[in-house]
């Protein structure tokens, strides 16, 4: 196992001290329980955005921290879910007296966390609402879920939360608003590498010089099947096609098209596949609103891509187009 | 090998046609020969700021076009340098009445292939000015180089002159400006892992399981030594010593402190050695006014990273922070 560390056991923590550095005009880090909030936080009268996650998937969550996205972010070991003390301490810290929204992923134990940390903040009379997204289509349980995981849809999420909550929009608005934004939203990915956890220090799985794996979790679990590579064309239908029949999206409908790396693929490539994915969505009479292409929603250095599409109205675009200042995401600010 | 392409020989003009669709408000693409231009060119009475080189390198150079940045990238094949007819086309099309500076990587076919049209545009009587890049401070000669390298500070070098170009610069001052800059930044550069070019097949060249190159080329030209892996406080000094030996940094200098990735490095290792770096640079007193941290001079999926260091004043910092608006980086605007 090569990579830049300096030993398994902190590499979190030292990756966060880089980016408090990096950041320090957006960003503070408070350690122990690790938690990344707004330089600013906490905001009077604004719904506090939480979310978070294992890490291992940056820029997300930490690098959606600021203005117009969210308030605290909590991450976790590499691919493990944040502490419920750790979300406890991002209540605390970044709640501005209008309440707080929790984004969670749908993982088993990131739910259960975010639930028990939820209790105990009502408990100290703060409102607490949590929403968990599960928009990946590739696999009704898997190895960490009960239900569909939830993957790239999250970057949407947390974008447009964000700008409405930046926008004033109240704990039951936006609650109503993210209910809206997962039930449109949906996700697959596929793997051409895997991806080496340090403290575990072998691939999370083998695949084949000329194997691909469908429908592949953020986390290296399971996805649909194996099959053998195959030329962009038909790899991005592969995962263009189960999407759009899920929904299901239709000629006509309004989309952000999302097309994300998995780390270790180049953006040569992923452009590439993106321009196929808008092909195909205008052969479908699909309006392609937004764009989104980059290495957002990430599995440390696998090689693959995922596609995510959300069907958009006029409200969720106006709060897409808000302005955002992110270590990751910066536009309008 | 596992790439998200359809043929090796179509991989650039497919991968243009993705970044056109995504970034259609900032930039338009023109093929035979391939040119990325600002969605606004030309730009009446502004100076015109042109880059490119061999693609391979995203989002370096089409991913700094628009306003504040480049006005035009010219990509060649991967890692080729663009043609002479690329860089013509690339200078008829945005230039707006006040000149031309070319931006060149000091490598010898895009020296010789942006001098010869910068010859053919002077004949029409279009000023053209011609800066040459070359801050890698690992090798004075290389594999397809007379003298040092250009590579991480072409993103500095640009984001600055396109910012003072913007904001009204004259081509003398801006060509004075450049050269202030280049004699300012220096770079190097690490390998962990190869990467392969489409057209070749099999990776640019071999690295045991625990073995790296200190002082990479872009490409994967041979840099100063192969090295058993080492913890990431040791790698981090083993590139930035030389960098502050060269020019070189003291107490009391201001710099823009710059940690790159090469692609498939994921941004929770680069985050590590950025923090690292920051320390090493506060040690010896020298203050890091300015950071960019993430993949935006990459060579593929290969894994790795550099740093770059700028010393800065305050014109270069007016100009580092002034707005900029294209698909990679951006901020006030």
């Amino acid at each position: 196992m090569k990579k830049i560390i300096n030993d398994p056991s902190t590499v979190v923590g030292e990756s966060l001290r880089g980016l408090a550095a990096a950041h320090a005009d957006i960003l503070k880090v408070r350690t122990e329980p690790a938690v990344v909030y707004r330089a600013d936080a906490p905001v009077p009268d604004k719904v506090a955005v939480i979310s978070g996650g294992g890490s291992g998937h940056e820029p997300m969550h930490g690098g959606f921290v600021g203005l117009g996205m969210l308030d605290a972010a909590c991450p976790g070991a590499v691919f493990t879910s944040p502490t419920p003390d750790q979300v406890q301490a991002a209540i605390e810290h970044v709640h501005g007296g209008a309440g707080v929204l929790l984004i969670v992923k749908n993982y088993t134990g990131d739910v259960l966390n975010f639930e028990t940390a939820a209790e105990f903040a009502e408990m100290s009379d703060v409102a607490v609402r949590t929403v968990v997204i599960d928009d990946d289509v590739a696999v009704k349980d898997s190895l960490y879920t009960a239900g569909r995981r939830g993957v790239g849809g999250t970057v949407l999420l947390e974008k447009i939360l964000g700008g409405a909550a930046e926008g004033g929009y109240r704990l039951d608005e936006l609650e109503a608003l993210a209910r809206r934004v997962i039930s449109s939203v949906r996700s697959m990915g596929v793997a051409l590498t895997a991806c080496t956890v340090p403290h575990v220090g072998e691939p999370s799985f083998v695949l084949g010089d000329d194997e691909i794996e469908i429908g592949i979790g953020i986390h290296g679990e399971p996805g649909r099947r194996r099959v053998p590579h195959m030329p962009a064309d038909q790899l991005v239908r592969a995962l263009l096609e189960p999407i759009l029949d899920d929904l299901p999206f239709g000629s006509g409908d309004r989309v952000v098209l999302f097309t994300n790396s998995m780390g270790g693929t180049p953006l040569v490539e992923l452009y590439l596949a993106h321009g196929i994915a808008e092909r195909l969505l205008e052969e479908r009479g699909i309006v392609v609103e937004r764009r989104l292409v980059g290495p957002y929603v990430t599995s440390l250095e696998m090689q693959g891509m995922s596609l995510t599409v959300l069907k958009v109205d006029d409200e969720m675009l106006r709060w897409w187009d808000a302005p955002v200042r992110t270590a990751a995401l910066r536009w309008g600010a």
